[in-house]
């Protein structure tokens, strides 16, 4: 019969029992690793729907981002709606902070779940991926930057990260933002005609999106063009500067005055976590200050700091995963089915708190089993064969210490043993 | 401006900072809960994406069944390919294992995330909501049985549910199936007449499902027909004997021989737990075994059995949180950012290892934030003002216990401080 297929740029991950190097595995380990930081930083978790009325990313994200441009995965529903899948986080927490009228306090939030971007497929981008983030809600600029760096920094230590750079900016407050989008607008007006579609939109749009153009002919004009920090104030490079100095033994932090990001709605200080290791897509990590886009989706004021995660990059530069738990292989050499001898099973995984326990459910030799044991990386074997359950006894075969004698042990006593080794 | 809103019948989960009750952080405690026993079991996660051809569901869940009947999430993709956002865990699991060519090798997997289905909304019954998943690959009849419902066992333990009934029955094997199908439709083709169009639709496709009608005319026409367990083989009753008395200590196992369970492709085993605490939609988990769908969906002859568990409805029964960690909360009043305090919090948290540190960043006075800390269920307030920054100290004050004193110590002897808690 004819196989039915997964879809383009969609993946299926499976971990495998001993947590080897597959990416899957990576991926995994990588998301409790993230989990456990947020939590550590007494963030809490917010989980919004994958799908969302599709003017959201439109009025969020924005009409000049490539996400709106050219990747939305969007479709009509049944009801001839246009519905899309989230092409990323941020703009579903704040809807959903405005639509629980909880915007006038302050909050935060981690997610964690599969996005999608309806882009052609290629090495390292999926049309379904992982993202983590945290939204920090309710905080003007000070010690909520700290606590983002703080985080990115622990991510980075714990996983165990090489050579990474965190490239940081500032767009600059209001005032000087706006200053600087003027005095470019003024350059870049009357060299209009050099400039392509994509940019000319931007410099109606949002003139600072420019500065991400990737045409060549765009970057050799702004080459003369005015530059953002000679518009920052004092306040916005001692932000910088502050961030720099704090973390300095950390983590290779950079200030780059060219650092944009690739959406509309950043106001601030913006920042990027990238490895040479990535290659060309060098981001594992980034995001910024947007303190007006909960205003711009139709709810209060509120100053907010966030960082999107790409789970599978920052996967892909893991370098260890440590797995804390012990495996133990039960294996019943039976010609019919003992409750007796299953039930240990049951017994051991309801008192045990840090070893897993496999029970080998297949038929087959007692060297087949072990042999099994083996590859799964089990520390023990525990052994019943029909003359073990005769006399309630089980034999404990250690796996990976192979000067270990095996031993033999009643069932009763089989309690203790894996209490001793919990 | 005009405010976007989520769509019918997605909600969005928010956590709250301290394990309060709400439905947030019972279902964030119940997939905590889930993936430890699953791990436990020796489990290994499978992650498919959230989008399927549409054929899949049709050639797995089934044709007569309600879910590809009315309830598919379906829609056309820029190419005009019928996607369906996929309504259950198990055809993905499938496709997923013959896909990677490792349908000759046993699995044991767990899922757990988003699905979806284009019903109604109504009370408990959401467009996206979510379900977790085991399937045991490769395992014929016997032990794995016995795993599954020692699971079921452990799960209602940990979350503490309260009056649960495990519902279980026997489609029969592949012989006594036929012979019971044959004895069904040559009972019902007389009567046919007395049937609407669905139920004759399954007198076709698939008679067992019509034992699932909620028809009350095909109910009493029902009541005469031939019965299942007139048909079960010896070994069949037998299996369904050992199963509830290995587990009759720790669970109320029933025998209903109406139990068929609403998809097309169980074969043999199948069990419903369910909960008076429910309502009317009364199961929280269910599954059986379908040994016969690998091989439907273009793979090999693989056996298999399996469970899904509705994490709403589980964790709406859910009794008790409990939250392991501590949380402490650090407050720092001064007129400008001090690094050298901040880094307390950075370093605390790259030494401890069960307690959450909220640094507070709001401006405000000492009191509003003492409040908030006392909100958050804090156990310690940690305070640094404009005296104890200038003498490198911190105030460590208990909120828990109110016949606590405070304390002061050095910024040096807060980590020996932490770590004591810890």
């Amino acid at each position: 019969m004819k196989k039915v297929h997964s879809l383009t740029g969609m993946i299926d991950l499976i971990g495998s029992k001993v947590g080897k190097n597959n990416i899957a595995d990576k991926i995994f380990y990588t998301e409790t690793i993230l989990k456990n930081i947020f939590e550590s930083y007494s963030i809490s978790e917010i989980r919004t729907p994958s799908l969302e009325d599709t003017n959201l990313f439109k009025r969020s994200v924005g009409d000049t981002s490539d996400i709106v441009n050219k990747e939305l995965y969007s479709f009509l529903d049944k009801n001839d709606k246009s519905i899309t899948l989230r092409p990323e986080g941020t703009a579903s927490v704040i809807r959903s902070i405005i639509e629980k009228k909880i915007d006038n306090e302050s909050h935060k939030l981690w997610y964690l779940g599969p996005m999608w971007r309806y882009e052609r497929p290629q090495k390292g981008r999926y049309r379904q991926f992982n993202q983590a983030g945290v939204e920090m809600l309710g905080y003007s600029e000070g010690l909520a930057e700290l606590e983002i760096v703080s985080m990115i920094c622990s991510i980075i230590r714990k996983l165990k990260i090489e050579d990474p750079i965190l490239k940081i900016n500032h767009l600059g407050d209001r005032d000087s933002k706006q200053k600087f989008c003027i005095a470019l607008v003024d350059f870049l007006k009357p060299l209009a005609t050099k400039l392509d579609e994509r940019d000319l939109k931007r410099l109606d749009a949002n003139p600072l999106r420019i500065l991400d153009s990737k045409n060549p002919k765009t970057l050799e004009i702004l080459k003369e063009a005015p530059k953002i920090k000679d518009y920052l104030s004092n306040k916005s490079l001692g932000t910088l500067e502050l961030i720099k100095s704090t973390f300095s033994n950390e983590c290779n932090i950079e200030i780059d005055h060219n650092l944009v990001r690739g959406l509309d709605y950043y106001t601030g200080f913006v920042f990027e976590a990238v490895s040479s290791n990535l290659g060309a897509q060098d981001a594992f990590l980034g995001g910024g200050r947007y303190d007006d886009l909960c205003h711009e989706l139709g709810g209060k004021e509120l100053p907010a700091i966030g960082m999107a995660i790409g789970i599978e990059r920052l996967a892909s530069l893991a370098k260890s995963i440590e797995i804390p738990k012990t495996l133990v292989s039960l294996i019943i050499i039976s010609s019919k089915i003992e409750p007796k001898a299953y039930k240990i099973a049951h017994k051991l995984r309801s008192i045990s708190k840090s070893i897993n326990i496999d029970v080998q459910l297949s038929d087959g030799s007692l060297k087949s089993k072990l042999r099994r044991a083996n590859k799964d990386n089990a520390a023990y074997a525990l052994i019943i064969g029909e003359e073990e359950l005769e006399s309630e006894t089980v034999i404990i075969k250690p796996l990976l210490d192979k000067n270990s004698e095996q031993t033999v042990m009643s069932f009763n006593e089989i309690e203790s043993f894996i209490k001793e080794i919990d």
